[in-house]
């Protein structure tokens, strides 16, 4: 028996999060990986009954944590918070730089995972659902949300260069970073060109060539497959 | 001096959120409302150096906390959760109930809000900003995405209230609700209809009925007039 179940989808760059920390906590866990839509009993989708009841909400990931009663948590930004307080406070931090790990958490989860996720919505998926082609204005309208963060996110990468540190907050790699990660790493699939954002693009390698994201990257990829 | 400045603007959802937390704690608090762009040193904007000294992403809300140490917090779902844990836990809840809350608190600041916002986007500025039409289509496409979350609003709502509960999640008003109600209140706005939804319509004349609801919102009015 796992410590914890995350359940995950084949694609998709928020359920990669999770497994980042949970491999930094050297943490015991399943992947299950559910397909879209309802799916049936011998494989439930993520609006299946049985998975509705882990989250009400429908979407991946979600976490079971067996060490804690089954205890359900749902909702990216969410789960990293209740892993990191619960078994790695040095991934959230203390003091004030919790409050900024928070904060940078929740501009990831509100204002950059939503807008890159409308690039990939309109480029790949829009004409395929709705049967039509969108105007090139609405692809153009959210790549140029996603852009203004990247600067963002740029010029804070400039500013905690001149700290000394290579992450977001403070000094180490904490829930921030894998928040951004699990969307950052996917910017070619959004064909979003980082030529503008040299810190950034270096940021992106740098955690990419991680041991526990690659093994994190790896487990989801396995158990999809 | 007041105990917390709030940077607010006229309209916007996000910025009432902490004005309901700020009245529920009883902190005396000043509104500074903000226009958009950068402005002049004499009405700085979002965009204005000063500002983006406060939150390098340019956005409200974001507090000053004058009793701590003139400690600034910005995106709205971080600020709910440092206001509460440092000032009022009852408001964000103790052991798993603070998971939920902090589950639905996250779900509304990168599920409901962004896809709500888009609706808003297209039916009222996409022209003006773009100079074309939109397809009516991608109007339906967010509309349906909203609708899609009123209904887990519905179903969680309809859970509560067999549970003798009133609120999103336990049986008071948590941050969860004051970040929900920021943009639940202005359905009007986005033309969404609430005819399907009879708890969620119910419970956001409930919330807004609140005298800590009203006097919030007065106050960001009266200090944007």
């Amino acid at each position: 028996m796992p410590s914890v179940t995350l359940y995950a989808c084949a694609t998709g760059p928020n359920p990669p999060k999770v497994a980042y920390l949970l491999e930094e906590l050297g943490i015991d866990y399943a992947v299950k990986s559910l397909q879209f839509g309802e799916g049936d009993d011998s494989k439930p989708g993520v609006k299946h009954p049985s998975f509705l009841a882990i989250n009400p909400n429908g979407r991946v990931p979600a976490i079971v944590d067996h060490k804690n009663g089954d205890f359900c948590v749902w909702e990216s930004g969410a789960i990293l918070q209740y892993l990191a307080e619960t078994y790695g406070p040095q991934y959230i931090g203390s003091g004030k730089e919790k409050w900024e790990v928070i904060e940078w958490l929740a501009f990831q989860i509100s204002g950059h995972g939503p807008m890159q996720g409308q690039v990939n919505y309109f480029k790949h998926f829009f004409s395929k659902i709705w049967g039509e082609d969108c105007s090139p204005t609405i692809v153009k309208r959210f790549e140029t949300e996603t852009y203004r963060v990247y600067g963002v996110l740029e010029n804070q990468l400039k500013k905690q260069q001149q700290l000394g540190s290579e992450y977001i907050v403070g000094k180490g790699f904490t829930i921030a970073d894998m928040s951004f990660h699990g969307w950052l790493r996917t910017h070619a699939f959004a064909g979003l060109d980082l030529t503008d954002f040299p810190l950034l693009k270096a940021y992106i390698s740098r955690i990419e060539s991680k041991e526990t994201v690659q093994r994190a990257n790896k487990k989801i990829a396995d158990a999809s497959a």
